[in-house]
């Protein structure tokens, strides 16, 4: 069969093209379900936070003034008129000159009381009266009602990832559940004819099916919600059938394997038999050179490659953005980069961009540090394993000299 | 009540104490749910990775001698004898000088082959002759037998934190269930008169408990499983007997609240009526001061501040070390740390290491990022939502001077 050669594009092109996958619809979740999610709306304040004005030490709320000028050769004396135990208003009673109220951290100072002295600057000279010894501010030790955040405020952004102390934020406005965006839900396909499941003993030419368990943490990872399918055969039809339903159930479909030109290329086809259009067969990056990504309406399809590296890699680069992105978020890989130093001089071709394998060395403390390039052939799975991150060498450059400073991606934190 | 005053400790003699807690015991888990988990033994690998040598192109598996010296003007002509399916054994037969066999990526290659020669290099002459133009030499495009992983070998040592990529190169060797230690099993209790639940509407004085749903993601995100146990009013008998029960069922016991120096400190008084033996009561940080860690048995309970900022400074530098080092990690927060440029004077005090929330703020793409102190009383919420990190200043300095290179440990990615 003939059939077009690769149509290169470059990694930036491809990136550019994930943000024509709209985001997906909302849910409202109860709060405590929300970790990880990204706000769908921006999240406005309903009430003042505090809703009162508290003190944020344990003492005696007063009137600043009354303060003014005094020092520990020169007290200056309140009365105690009372007691504001926790959790209680403060009742109506003001504080007039000259008197002070008994208060603990997170109390609600009284009417007209602006400060609040720390019991550790003050005396009891007896059960009526306090000596106090390092003067206030007006305002000092106390936070006024709506102080922290303002009734009718944007507390949080539309697409901010939430965090645990967002939730705790919320959760001291009163905010019980939150309009979020769906998590993808991500099938998962391996194809080839030599595939087994990982758990059978491999007969003849036969390998363990390594992928699809890789494939499943890093959509968890990237936020999405991993389905795996099993293993299809090289079988146009079967294949196809296996996708439909797959396409039916997710927003997005992962194959890995079938993708290069090789007679067995079933990828594409399959792509196309289910009405898909094909925007994207073949990437100027190696490796990863013959991914595909294919569209139908806002659904995904991505031809990965077969080897486990080469789909690890393709799934940074371009899966993870596109969860991300129908998450919620930006459509980038959002992995963390570092500065770091290159050990080793690394060759590359101009025309494409590279990703090494790394791992990151700690040199001294004040230094970057040193970027050692994971070796071995291409073929081989223990490099990733080894690494820290991947190193991107750029399609205009011929490889990058030892000693030269470079940006690192890490891998995600897993937790 | 009279009681001894604080003796403070420093962060790290904090940190040194919780290697009294012993990692967790194991368990056996299928390969698919131990995504996060850290290996509780090192994996020895059963057999060779590959199991067979394999081509690592689309071509046709040749003796590398065959090849010498062709180039496009001088074709090196090989009788084609066979093919090899995919998931087949290549059969018996092996490759005689002057012959090649067609195979696939990952096919196996066949007796005597030394070499595998990529499609795009050879001409098909006719359906028994292939011509082809690049020479390849032994070894090239192929991996032998055991050449990623040898039987017998150590793939990934004890105490490494699973990752997609580790479970993939496990399955590969099939690896189906692994010994990983169990997760901290983690009860949060809120504590004082004021609190009300978050979907209550206070009345009076009363505020909404933000800590215990905060509590539950930073206990996710340190790797371990959190329990909710609700609020505790500042009963003596009610919190020792709701302790009681959090410690039975749990390996950590966090309360936040009630450990201040005041009144209605509670927390020591309880842990010590519990049996428990008090390692810490009072740290030399700011904020975060009163925090208490407390040990009976191998179970550890803490008494954490009860402003919300407070307790999530004092979880991640003491509480999530703890989690990490009971799920098989390090005793240190892990947290990922960055040289920024300090872009204001930070005050500080000698003899106490102070935590500043700060925002990161990107320069020019060759120079540090600026930290940013998040302004704002210390009784705020707010800062915690709007910073990235926290930036230490030691206990033997007076503060930070603006434009000096500084360490920032940022808050974990969550997923």
């Amino acid at each position: 069969m003939i059939r077009d050669f690769f149509k290169l594009i470059s990694v930036a092109e491809f990136i550019a093209r994930l943000g024509e996958f709209p985001v997906l619809t909302c849910e409202h979740l109860p709060l405590e379900q929300t970790l990880g999610r990204v706000l769908a709306q921006e999240s406005i304040s309903a009430e003042h936070l505090p809703s009162f004005g508290r003190s944020t030490v344990d003492g005696y709320a007063v009137r600043a003034a009354d303060t003014f000028g005094c020092s520990e050769s020169e007290l200056a004396l309140l009365h105690i008129t009372g007691e504001v135990p926790m959790g209680a208003l403060p009742g109506t009673e003001p504080v007039r000159p000259g008197n002070a109220v008994r208060l603990w951290t997170g109390g609600a100072l009284p009417p007209k009381a602006d400060a609040a002295v720390m019991l550790e600057y003050t005396q009891q000279l007896d059960p009526h009266t306090i000596g106090i010894f390092r003067p206030v501010a007006p305002g000092e030790n106390c936070i006024r009602a709506g102080e922290d955040v303002m009734a009718g405020s944007c507390v949080l952004p539309a697409g901010h990832l939430l965090r645990p102390q967002d939730m705790g934020v919320l959760a001291g406005l009163g905010v019980t559940a939150l309009m979020v965006h769906r998590r993808p839900q991500v099938a998962i396909i391996a194809t080839g004819d030599e595939l087994v499941p990982y758990a059978h003993t491999p007969q003849g030419g036969q390998i363990r099916n390594m992928n699809s368990v890789m494939l499943a943490g890093l959509v968890r990872q990237a936020g999405g919600e991993p389905h795996i399918y099993g293993i299809c055969p090289d079988n146009f039809e079967r294949l196809r059938a296996l996708c439909a339903t797959a396409l039916e159930q997710s927003d997005v479909v992962l194959l890995s394997g079938g993708t290069s030109v090789g007679q067995r290329d079933f990828t594409r086809d399959v792509f196309a038999a289910l009405g898909a259009e094909i925007m994207v067969h073949g990437v100027a990056i190696k490796p990863g050179k013959p991914t595909i990504l294919a569209r139908q309406g806002n659904k995904a399809l991505f031809g990965l490659p077969g080897h486990a590296a080469s789909a690890m890699i393709t799934f940074m680069l371009f899966v993870r953005p596109l969860l991300r992105g129908l998450s919620g978020l930006p459509y980038t890989h959002g992995l963390r980069t570092v500065r770091a130093i290159t050990e080793y001089q690394m060759p590359s071709s101009m025309g494409r961009e590279d990703y090494l394998c790394v791992q990151l060395l700690d040199q001294d403390r004040a230094a970057l540090p040193l970027a050692r390039p994971v070796l071995g052939k291409s073929g081989l799975l223990t490099p990733l394993v080894r690494a820290h991150g991947l190193l991107p060498i750029g399609r205009d450059v011929e490889g990058l000299d030892s000693g030269v400073e470079t940006d690192v991606l890490l891998f995600p934190e897993q937790y």
